[in-house]
């Protein structure tokens, strides 16, 4: 049995998240391979592998490899940790496909909702069929900042975060491998847990859309305490409600957005409103400087897309999210309705909710639906 | 053949319309009663019947009669100069069917999008069955605010009102009797026109809904020259677009935004966004200051509304005008669909296009049409 001391990383991404990860689990002493997709952006670490933390964690970590070749990075690793958008795990899964071996474990930081699915589900359709795993985490475990291309600030670390597999079988002992490292991962259900308690889905979209002219201005506010005003708040509520009708369909433990402020931020209120208002973790965390931000391009085709279209398949409405989604998309110009984490790209089309969570669990569904003959195992 | 001095008006509503309204035509020698439904707010003029005016009109108006009283208000009078807001159309029309007389006319400042054809609808609900004219304008002929309980400031008057009666074979006649007061009545082809030529609905409720944030936090800035950045802008013309699809069907002259822009400010631009960024008539014009305005609240149900189910009636798509709807629903939490002038209260349920260009016509729809049987006359 590899001890938790023993495992060896693969981090993918050199953005804010993945140099601080990867600083991090080379000062820890693991041996860390980083890739990236544009040479360009890690010439200076190929150069000289060294990473500088500071904040929350201060200290160098020095890196074994550090590549632009996805091939060379995850050879003989046992966990690759991935830190690009969710927009980009579809690609990353259809790149990794012919070079993974058995036993590997990925790891999606965070998964946003479906995220480990997508990655399952193209794995299996470009031909992968070595014993891999894939979880994914609930949230980032650092807020934290690129501060240059080779330096971090880790802001702040997350005392604990979500982290499910599929198989859910392997949870457990994917949370013991990454425990050397990272003792804060706990045991989610299933990836529906991590996936529908995504509450980027509730914060991002709505509030940037809703303050589209001031952030396509470039002027600055706080993005929640002054962004999220009562009746944004009222939108916030209704996405909220709809999130959990879906989870409570599928069995998650749904914690709603007011609960998740208290249990993290111990932020309380009668209203989401009320709770953000409460929150001293928000204060003097800004909205983004435009509108080409995260908070529309990955959260609305990789969290609301997705919750929308399992609902759909599950019968349940979203009048709420669809409407985001739309006006995401007319504001935009693009199709993240098209673009987006669908059932199909899930492999969820066709399923009940029995199903589903047959296919979380096992990894594959074998029972055959008594409504539906069409169900793609 | 009455001359268009010698015309007796009813001024309904005394807010800042209907105050610089009816202090104008007194001023002008008109005889003039002003209706408000609320007796508090007109107690100063029913003491002492004064109206001044400042800015572009100066002088002082002396009215016949202020009242609460809506049949003593429209008693004996040629025309009735409507002056509140659109969502108060149905119940106006309502409380005047009984005791409306032949040959009175009925002028909405504005009608919005429906207006006209609302009340029409409306007093023939309510058993009016005498030869009533109603007319719709497309803007309120004035820029102007009430300064105080008996005093309003007039900032500009428009050159041009285009204005249109139901039946629309009336609309000269009426233009003809406003003339003494208002040369600026130009004639419009039918009710049609001047309800789809509507720009309120493309400029008031997405850019509103899309600096939500902004205008709930109460804090002020240039609602059309920083309101709207160019992502809105891009709602804006897909509002615009479909808007124009639904006028193009019913054969009528549709002007878009853009164009409307340059002939009536002289402002260009190869986009709507460019267009309002080039318009110094724009400066300085703030944004509400908070949600509860009309911009929502009344050119959601009476503007957007309509035109999205005149459309779904002739077999148009208007998912841009359907996201504001649902987007105003979840944020105001009403239900402006439900509450909103749809064809059924248009009296148009079931129309063809050239059943409702026959409606505005005549007043009547009497050809059945091939394709629908249930065609309510």
């Amino acid at each position: 049995m590899m001890s938790p001391m023993d495992v060896s990383y693969a981090v993918v991404g050199a953005g804010n998240g993945g140099l601080a990860m990867a600083g991090y689990l080379a000062y820890k002493g693991f041996s860390v391979s980083l890739y990236n997709r544009t040479q360009s952006k890690i010439q200076n670490l190929i150069d000289n592998p060294r990473i500088d933390l500071s904040g929350s964690i201060e200290g160098t970590g020095v890196l074994n490899l550090v590549t632009s070749d996805l091939r060379e990075a995850i050879q003989g690793k046992d966990i690759i940790m991935v830190t690009t958008p969710a927009t980009g795990h579809y690609d990353l899964a259809r790149l990794m496909a012919p070079y993974l071996e058995d036993g590997q474990i990925i790891v999606l930081n965070p998964g946003r909702t479906g995220g480990a699915l997508e990655v399952y589900e193209t794995l299996r359709n470009f031909g992968c069929q070595k014993e891999v795993v894939v979880a994914e985490a609930q949230t980032f475990i650092y807020a934290c900042r690129a501060t240059g291309p080779q330096s971090a600030k880790i802001f702040s670390v997350k005392n604990e975060v979500a982290l499910a597999t599929i198989p859910a079988i392997h949870t457990e002992e994917v949370i013991r491998l990454l425990s050397g490292a990272y003792p804060q991962f706990t045991p989610a259900d299933n990836v529906m847990e991590t996936s529908l308690n995504n509450f980027g889905a509730i914060f991002h979209p709505a509030p940037t859309l809703l303050n589209s002219g001031h952030i396509e201005r470039g002027q600055t506010f706080e993005y929640y305490i002054e962004g999220i005003t009562p009746s944004i708040g009222q939108m916030l509520e209704k996405l909220d409600s709809e999130r959990m009708k879906v989870a409570t369909l599928l069995g998650v433990k749904a914690v709603s957005a007011r609960q998740w402020l208290e249990e993290s931020y111990g932020a309380k209120g009668d209203t989401i409103y009320e709770a953000i208002q409460n929150n001293p973790a928000y204060k003097g965390l800004t909205a983004p400087k435009g509108l080409d931000t995260r908070y529309i391009y990955e959260d609305v085709p990789c969290s609301l897309v997705p919750i929308a279209s399992i609902a759909k398949e599950l019968g349940v409405e979203t009048p709420a999210i669809d409407t985001i989604i739309r006006l995401a998309n007319i504001i935009t110009g693009k199709n993240f309705l098209d673009e987006g984490r669908t059932v199909e790209k899930l492999g969820l089309k066709g399923m009940t909710a029995s199903q589903i969570l047959e296919l979380v669990h096992s990894g594959e569904v074998i029972t055959t639906s008594s409504e539906d003959e069409e169900v793609v195992a």
